[in-house]
């Protein structure tokens, strides 16, 4: 068993590189259809997000703090440091009496065009807000006052990292073999690509008790404000826009993409083994077309698959297909 | 036969994601030491450009103009865009009678941060000359001129064009299965791995002829001008240094990459299947340590293979590492 060829660059008559993967669709009782290996192991990276924000809410410390939906939205996202953004999570804080410096997420120049040439042409380094993952860290915050944990909550043995794993493996069904340290520092917890889409079917079929009230506020959240996952022209704010709501998608570093589909009740997880975000885009892409939730012709379906690539001065050169076996 | 795994990132305790490849040695007489296909077939992107530039040297072009070295290893460059590498190429086009207006790379901001930032913050647009093919189109120019070609130097029947495919076919040994248009519009045509590290051993054995001249000419403009090839902290220019000027090398898009060992007598090419550019960096780091060319604990070759990686707080979050099997 190995992975399976998935999404394809093609230039001119020839294709010119090639990317493998792993990617599997569960429904309430299992897997549906796989393709790869489903108990390859991967760091889900930002894509479980969602599942990082559920001792949040279930432990009541979102409605102590009052959070709001576009808040949630935000603890899932990997957004763009957009001043929305920004100052989204620094209301946050402030609600909480707390302040940038209280994160530990660091530091890095936001991907927003605007909010980074404010900073590069002023000569101003970012600060832990512009951070991708600050909303995210703002959630982990929340979560400690609740808590009463020590100030360095990205450690993998305080309290808030402690239930971030506890509730990860019960979603997963699966004991994680291990962590790594994320770019924003807090521990990523290891599972297989099954476990990931197991864990993204549960939030698409939730129960009525807290944990199932939980995920339904969650995906909610981020479908009713897909601005606040990730940011203007990025694939997660533009593909679920493009499905007007109707699913909740996730991307994560190395290229790892879910999504949650609960009129189908489907959880979906993909991961690209040489870690490449424009296949995994293509790819969940190829697999909501395939599941019948987003139109192929779509002008955000089509930027991330099939559509021309244009060179700078605007002559197609090629373009990302679907490999041979793999759908959409 | 297939792809051959040679490059692991890890985090952690788990290989996070893997980089599959095909790379060849070549001395004079054929291949040396191969992993993965030999007889892919791929686009070898700007790889070529000293295959590129042979015809302006062998057709009297570069003479008749008075190229320097330091033009001559800009028209085998990507380069940053930096100050330098435009003011070169501007000066280079009006020592022609021409300028930026005949160029038909098209525009792209600069990799290079300084040039980057004065454009940003000016608001001023690009332009061709901070193309990073730009001195490669200043080299077709320069043999454009000698031709007596229409302006038109990047169609694939263009006269600068026909001179470039026959030279192509000639160093590569092959009849080429077709192009495709890179992204400064040139055409660039296909060969196997096999066949571009037997073009670059032809480099790295010259004989006395006149192609063995140009070649020779161009090695030396390349190993002696590092800066000129790329820019300040690139792969080219960084291992180039490093090496202490016994080898050229260059990258090409969608993760080539090419190296020339004059002293050795060897050719080396390898393509990334996936085109992950920090693969083919780690993979041609390992080839050149294990042709022992590269000092392994050299800072510049730990940038690309085995140096930690760090995230935005400073932390190990781990490194890039050689395949099982894959040597360095």
């Amino acid at each position: 068993m190995r992975s399976a060829d998935m999404i394809e660059l093609w230039r001119g008559p020839l294709c010119e590189s090639l990317h493998r993967g792993h990617a599997v669709i569960c429904d309430a009782h299992g897997v549906v259809e796989a393709w790869g290996v489903p108990g390859q192991v991967i760091y889900p990276r930002s894509s479980c997000k969602m599942i990082q924000a559920l001792p949040l809410i279930e432990s009541g410390a979102a409605d102590a703090a009052g959070l709001t939906d576009r808040q949630l939205a935000l603890a899932c996202a990997s957004h763009s440091g957009a001043a929305m953004h920004v100052a989204t999570v620094d209301g946050w804080l402030s609600g909480l009496g707390l302040g940038e410096p209280d994160l530990r997420c660091g530091c890095h120049m936001p991907r927003d065009a605007a909010e980074n040439r404010r900073l590069t042409c002023s000569d101003t380094a970012p600060c832990q807000l512009h951070n991708n993952c600050s909303g995210k860290h703002a959630g982990f915050l929340t979560l400690n006052r609740h808590l009463k944990g020590g100030p360095d909550y990205v450690e993998p043995d305080h309290p808030v990292q402690r239930a971030v794993k506890a509730t990860f493996e019960e979603v997963t069904d699966e004991d994680s073999p291990g962590f790594g340290i994320d770019g924003c520092s807090a521990p990523n917890w290891a599972c297989t690509v099954e476990g990931l889409a197991r864990a993204m079917a549960r939030f698409a079929n939730p129960g009525t008790d807290r944990r199932g009230q939980a995920m339904r506020r969650l995906v909610d959240a981020m479908r009713t404000h897909p601005e606040m996952v990730a940011g203007e022209g990025r694939s997660c704010t533009e593909l679920m826009r493009a499905m007007g709501g109707v699913a909740a998608i996730k991307t994560g570093a190395e290229a790892v993409f879910v999504a949650i589909l609960p009129d189908q009740g489907l959880g979906v997880a993909l991961k690209i083994t040489d870690g490449a975000t424009r296949a995994s885009e293509a790819a969940i892409t190829a697999l909501l077309i395939h599941l019948r939730v987003l139109d192929a012709g779509h002008p955000a379906a089509q930027a991330h698959l099939d559509g021309p690539i244009l060179n700078c001065r605007g002559m197609v050169t090629g373009n990302l297909r679907r490999a041979p076996g793999f759908p959409g």
